[in-house]
């Protein structure tokens, strides 16, 4: 049987998530598009990189067996694999080393997965119209709410419709700090309750600045809307400055606060919004909890669709089903 | 430039919005997949039929033109077309003559849409398999939430995933009545006031005693979940017996009663539920108003996803859309 090589830059919870659940898949894979799925290629931060063409053993896989010296470059230049997953930490301000592990994977002709929201936000364009030239592949559906089909639905299933706005709550972080706050809770307990269970991050200020959700924000626009923004475009505005009075008083007008994310054209233009927004009770965006996320397009043939996440953060295996989803739809395309 | 050649079995506010967005999507078409989209013949129920191998000009058609003595049948069985789009009008008990009209187009290889969810209700497994035997493809986006991706967000984007339950709203009579009564109105006026706006047919029997929802559940199930279910296998309880007070007292505890669409399984046995059902306020059902619409799955690597589709009735355009999207998935598939 032919085999489906796969080279993962990046082996924190997700890769190793991925890895588990591809395993789990090895049988569907095998018997859908008749191709043994074989992870030949991987690189950590800190314990270095391993490569076996004929497959690792990633069930009994540990450190000691890495080549400290590989560097994710080598294993991208010199691995033998079909797709390349970018699965290393985000850089949000620069969307590197993401971008050029990226670069270089495509310039070497492979498929490329990105769960790494950076280089979507900031070279989306370069990067799609170089998989394009080079006859590969470029995938990012994890990058957005994890494994819940945002690109892929209005690529795929909203075929034909022009894509005028979006909107959407996108960050668990802030999220969670502002339904624990309309408990009672301080601002500073909330971040210490979200750490404690795992939707807080030891240096949270990326998510509570807002620009998180910025740089998902800017890569659906990219994509879906067709724009060349960055995150430094976006008009953000973190949550903190939202106090305890602010979320009385729209409780007290049946409303709530929530970080909502806003992208649509004025007078051509892109504009692109993240901003402590009030919002009616029975809105979409005010049943979110921090499990929950949501993406709204508007379309011009049909109008308003809305995709929803439920457990959102910190369900690590629904972003490694995102990374599994590209590579089962880079199968299928070239099948 | 070759041709796609259509045939339209029905052409009423759903056929006519088609031939419209068909129009209005032309350039599209011919740049995306290099074929011109042609109309070639028309069934109607009460003025008879017309073909032309050519395409008909149907932006000014009447009905004098059309030969009063063609039937369905002879539209299918002697238009000369590609795919064939059954849009006729439901009849929810036995899903006919809808199923003889796609099973004769099957048979002949031609490519099949359907926008009547009685067929895929009744005999989806048949139909299937004869699309498969005939080399030829089945579509049916618009059966459920007209031209939102419920199939295909299921079938195309949550691959490798196993669909284990199905919840949702998915009629908007009754969930337009139960609304209306939430403001005081009595059950009668509701479905006046219904009528006035375009929510309620003139006999409303089958969307109040919940045949239409439970078909939509069944169609569901048949397709996602791989059942082989008919509408009379749903345990299926109308909005008839809901009262004012019942409404109060739900909402006296902070609720709404809403009537839920539930698939799921029981030792391994499907089981299918349409019933008024006690929502929380923080649920997705509970926002759901006359204007918006449901499903939500639950997957075994992506735990639950929710499609939501606002301006639900009678936004005609969105099935039509729903036919469309169809269409170009046909056209994706077969280039």
């Amino acid at each position: 049987m032919d085999r489906i090589r796969i080279a993962l830059i990046g082996y924190g919870n997700v890769g190793q998530a991925f890895a588990r659940m591809l395993k789990r898949r090895e049988d569907y894979i095998k018997e859908t598009f008749g191709l043994e799925p074989v992870i030949t290629a991987i690189s950590t931060g800190r314990h270095g990189g391993i490569t076996n063409a004929n497959g690792l053993d990633t069930k009994n896989l540990t450190y000691d067996m890495f080549d400290k010296d590989l560097k994710a470059m080598d294993v991208i230049d010199f691995g033998e694999y079909d797709v390349m997953c970018e699965l290393t930490p985000i850089n949000i301000m620069t969307g590197q080393p993401a971008t050029d592990h990226i670069r270089r994977a495509l310039e070497l002709k492979k498929h490329v997965i990105t769960a790494n929201k950076g280089p979507i936000a900031w070279h989306y364009r370069e990067l799609r119209d170089l998989a394009k030239k080079q006859g590969v592949q470029l995938c990012y559906e994890a990058t957005v709410m994890d494994g819940v089909p945002v690109y892929n639905m209005a690529q795929e299933t909203l075929k034909g419709c022009k894509i005028t706005e979006i909107k959407g709550i996108l960050n668990a972080t802030t999220n969670f700090i502002l339904t624990e706050m309309e408990k009672g809770i301080s601002y500073e307990d909330a971040i210490e309750e979200g750490r404690r269970q795992g939707f807080v991050e030891a240096d949270p200020s990326m998510d509570l600045d807002g620009w998180d959700a910025s740089a998902k924000l800017t890569a659906l626009m990219n994509v879906l809307m067709d724009e060349t923004i960055t995150p430094m475009d976006i008009d953000r505005i973190g949550i903190s400055g939202i106090t305890k009075e602010d979320l009385d008083k729209a409780a007290a007008e049946g409303k709530k606060i929530k970080l909502l994310c806003h992208g649509y054209l004025k007078d051509g233009k892109a504009i692109g919004e993240v901003k402590p927004t009030l919002v009616d009770k029975n809105d979409m965006a005010a049943i979110m909890d921090a499990t929950m996320s949501y993406v709204t397009v508007n379309t011009d043939l049909m109008g308003e669709v809305t995709v929803v996440e439920h457990a959102f953060e910190p369900e690590i295996d629904h972003t490694a089903y995102g990374v599994l989803s590209d590579l089962l739809r880079i199968l299928t395309n070239t099948r």
